[in-house]
């Protein structure tokens, strides 16, 4: 039997989803965006409440922040608020979401959840953290230009053994027999998908000659199909025509030419 | 009513844990064993089954591996396999150990998997994955040596900003009202405690003197004081005595003396 607290946490999750998340940028916040907007999700989203976005950004990852009774204080953007709970990090908060929103495949497949988590994070360390990191790859706290020949050497790296390394394992995954359709895991789109197509997306934009090359090259066509094929569905579709989806700018995913190959 | 096929999927779980892991470093594998030793866990470790180890770990993580029926390919150790299930990704191990050895607290608690799986996360990124990152900032496939000098300048960074920026998050975290002890969250010692302390191990292995001084500061007390439990837990410390605890070496933490602070 449900305690009188589990009762009222329950009924306290009857509300709308909260994003708090940068303004300005896609980022971190797309991957959560792109599962609600999916899943036909009621939320709101900071990024659109104007001036007061970076403010309330800060709040929440103020150093003087203890959380609460319920929650750890959380250490930086992607955060969910959902009723009284409040998480942070990027696969956690899908973790949170893709059960809810039916976005972990067939309910029947008890784990279907750790293949669709270990799915997430390999895209996100690869084709997202690392691309960050090839911009900046000595200090996070300092300036682009004040660590350009470094991100040069690190982009080429990246460009050369990383990216390669990424969209073949990934292009395994679909070629493999889990993979039994034109999905990652199992017969159904789960949250993992739309995690590399955004991962796909944002390193078409930070290196658009390297991955047209790749594109062209054939090896990863399932990836890329896969790619499209998250573009055409009816939602994804709607939302990024929508003034929802931001422009890449001064985020994870930025194009410096002199960073792209030749 | 359970399928067959998710009762044959049952009871072949009913066996031990074989974790898979590169031989003679701790490395991320570390994590797991700690979770499976505190818990008691019967389990096998690839770490040492002599000659064959290194060939075992090639072989799930080569590139012609398509995985099976049920398991996508794995990208990288850790592995775990149990029974069926073959998955990777560190912190997704844990979660999946996490739930079965009892390692998430009160079970009555329905979103402490969020919490406990959002502090792993951040702990694995800021002192684990960014301490690997300090030796080898620009190319994970070349020696140090060749990037000796941007490894001086990250570590540099390293130790002034990020380490203090973890630390005091963590130490933020203890201090908070959710948790309820001495452990990160809640009243009991779950995995996220296991994971800082082996991070809290590996950045004191690898810049000893910048450690040394902020457990001095007092600055991280409830940090170090967090440490100090778990070492003590009886079969932590059992473990730790052990032949089974292995010695740092070429692995994620490196202690390169010209990389810590004078």
């Amino acid at each position: 039997m449900a305690s009188p607290q589990t009762k009222r946490q329950k009924s306290s999750k009857d509300v709308p989803y909260e994003l708090i998340y940068w303004p300005g940028l896609p980022g971190r916040g797309e991957h959560i965006r792109l599962a609600l907007e999916e899943a036909g999700a009621e939320y709101s989203d900071t990024a659109f409440s104007g001036d007061s976005a970076v403010q309330t950004v800060l709040g929440y990852i103020s150093d003087t922040n203890l959380g609460d009774a319920l929650n750890p204080p959380v250490l930086a953007p992607p955060i969910l608020k959902h009723g009284e709970l409040i998480i942070n990090q990027t696969p956690n908060i899908l973790l949170y979401l893709g059960q809810r929103l039916g976005l972990v495949g067939d309910k029947a497949d008890e784990d279907a959840v750790f293949k669709v988590n270990e799915l997430t994070l390999s895209a996100l360390d690869g084709l997202s953290n690392e691309p960050h990191d090839c911009h900046h790859p000595i200090a996070t706290g300092s300036y682009y230009e004040d660590q350009m020949d470094e991100a040069k050497k690190k982009s080429s790296d990246y460009i050369k053994n990383r990216l390669p390394k990424f969209l073949g394992y990934f292009e395994r995954v679909l070629k493999g027999e889990a993979s039994k359709s034109e999905w990652l895991y199992g017969s159904q789109l789960t949250y993992a998908d739309l995690v590399l197509f955004q991962c796909v997306d944002g390193v078409k934009h930070a290196f658009p000659k390297a991955v047209a090359r790749m594109g062209k090259s054939g090896d990863y066509e399932n990836v890329f199909k896969l790619y499209r094929a998250v573009q055409e569905r009816p939602n994804i579709k709607a939302y990024l025509a929508s003034e929802r989806r931001q422009k890449y700018g001064m985020g994870i995913y930025r194009h410096y030419p002199e960073l792209d190959e030749e």
